[in-house]
């Protein structure tokens, strides 16, 4: 068991910021990353869907021997988490959601917190929900965000465009909050034009808080590989697997060796 | 046969500009409208994936009566017309790419003719293949426009941010054509900023332009509706039924009697 790989899924790319934070904090470990990419953006979809895919993929990973599920979509783990955590008691199944809002409640002195992602995560109010399950006294200030994902897709994550919506997005957020989860897994790519105009205000990312709670479940459950730098990534995507391999690299920040292509879903 | 309604698809709200400018010169006709709102967006996804959710979106409208049917969306237009033609034989199928290159070339005098859309439909070059059968001296400059569909679905189709998007995406068509095609159903909601920085270039806005070939298409079939004033407006989704009642007023002009919610696909 302990050898076998870890299994990651997200709507598309942007999971592969999750990857890229496990392979540096965990690299005995092999990773499976299934990317929905006929069916993102999951953002504006319904509950019921984003279950059904979710579902579909787990039971995919979990034939392909994963050891433990992480879900690397802040709008899945919203969604359906606790469904994938009902329905497949065996292995550990983590989203982001948890780690990354303990992570924030460290951060923050003044208890004020913001969360940016995307419509159907802001509108579940799991952020707010988790954060106050760390601690009832945290003000949870959300926003949703939704050109933001576009803007990373098509690559404009700096210039004059890219600043006039992070200021038309986050200029509420100024003098409120002094920390600001990043709540979706391609926001990571915009910190540094988020940080430029929230200038004082701490960045969560979730990507790293998640690896390293992802760490820690493995140590405590005796998961962890034994395999020294084993670290072997093979993706799978629901459509255009050469797509995904090129803008892949961006996520990732280094080469992808080329998906194969699920397409019986 | 002739009073049966018209089936109208599209992968989510921009179709219903055509239905609009369908009610405007039509107003015998009743509409079904098929909105794939579950998979949406067609301009990213691959060819073999849109020509499978046309066939049954085709299917399922024949099913319903459907007595012709209109691809009121660029990219199933310029990936699965002919697929969706050669299946149906029984019904007329018209898609929004044939009507808008020949409303183009009666408005262009220099025969340099722009073309904007998505991903999907520039790389398709199902544009400059319609043109060019039209005539061949055409001289075609496309340009794909991705942020444009995430920016009207946002409804921020003012303001400074899409005006600079305009400008980074049109730039190089200046001083080049003469007439500009806005190749996705979207792009009639943002047809003001556009013009206001083309200036001089004629758009042509497909809508209106498939309307009218439609109502040409009914009078050579003999398949005109003899029902005065029906005019009546059927929805179905395959997600999200109350955003698209609520959204669909935008694009429509008109309330929306709520949608109904397809989830068998």
């Amino acid at each position: 068991m302990k050898n076998k790989p870890i299994g990651v899924f997200d709507s598309g790319l942007g999971g592969l910021t999750v990857v890229k934070a496990l392979k540096e904090i965990l690299p005995n470990e092999s990773i499976l990353y299934f990317g929905d990419t006929a069916r993102l953006p999951y953002g504006v979809k319904s509950r019921d869907l984003i279950i059904q895919y979710s579902m579909q993929i787990a039971n995919f990973l979990i034939k392909n021997d994963a050891k433990m599920i992480i879900v690397a979509c802040n709008t899945a783990t919203a969604m359906a988490l606790e469904v994938l955590k009902n329905n497949f008691k065996d292995i550990p199944i983590i989203g982001v959601i948890e780690p990354g809002s303990i992570q924030a409640s460290l951060d923050s002195k003044s208890k004020k917190i913001g969360v940016i992602g995307t419509v159907a995560t802001i509108n579940s109010k799991a952020y707010d929900i988790a954060l106050n399950l760390v601690d009832k006294e945290i003000q949870v200030f959300s926003k949703e965000c939704p050109l933001f994902v576009p803007f990373v897709e098509e690559g404009m994550v700096e210039g004059e465009a890219i600043n006039l919506i992070v200021e038309h997005y986050l200029s509420s957020f100024k003098n409120n909050i002094d920390t600001m989860i990043l709540g979706c897994t391609h926001y990571p790519l915009l910190k540094p034009v988020i940080k430029d105009f929230v200038k004082d205000i701490n960045l969560v990312d979730s990507a790293s808080a998640i690896a390293t709670h992802a760490k820690s479940i493995l140590i405590k459950k005796s998961l962890m590989s034994e395999v020294v730098n084993s670290n072997e990534l093979e993706c799978f995507v629901t459509d255009l697997p050469r797509k995904f391999e090129k803008l892949g690299e961006i996520f990732l920040g280094e080469t992808i060796k080329q998906p194969q292509l699920i397409d019986d879903f």
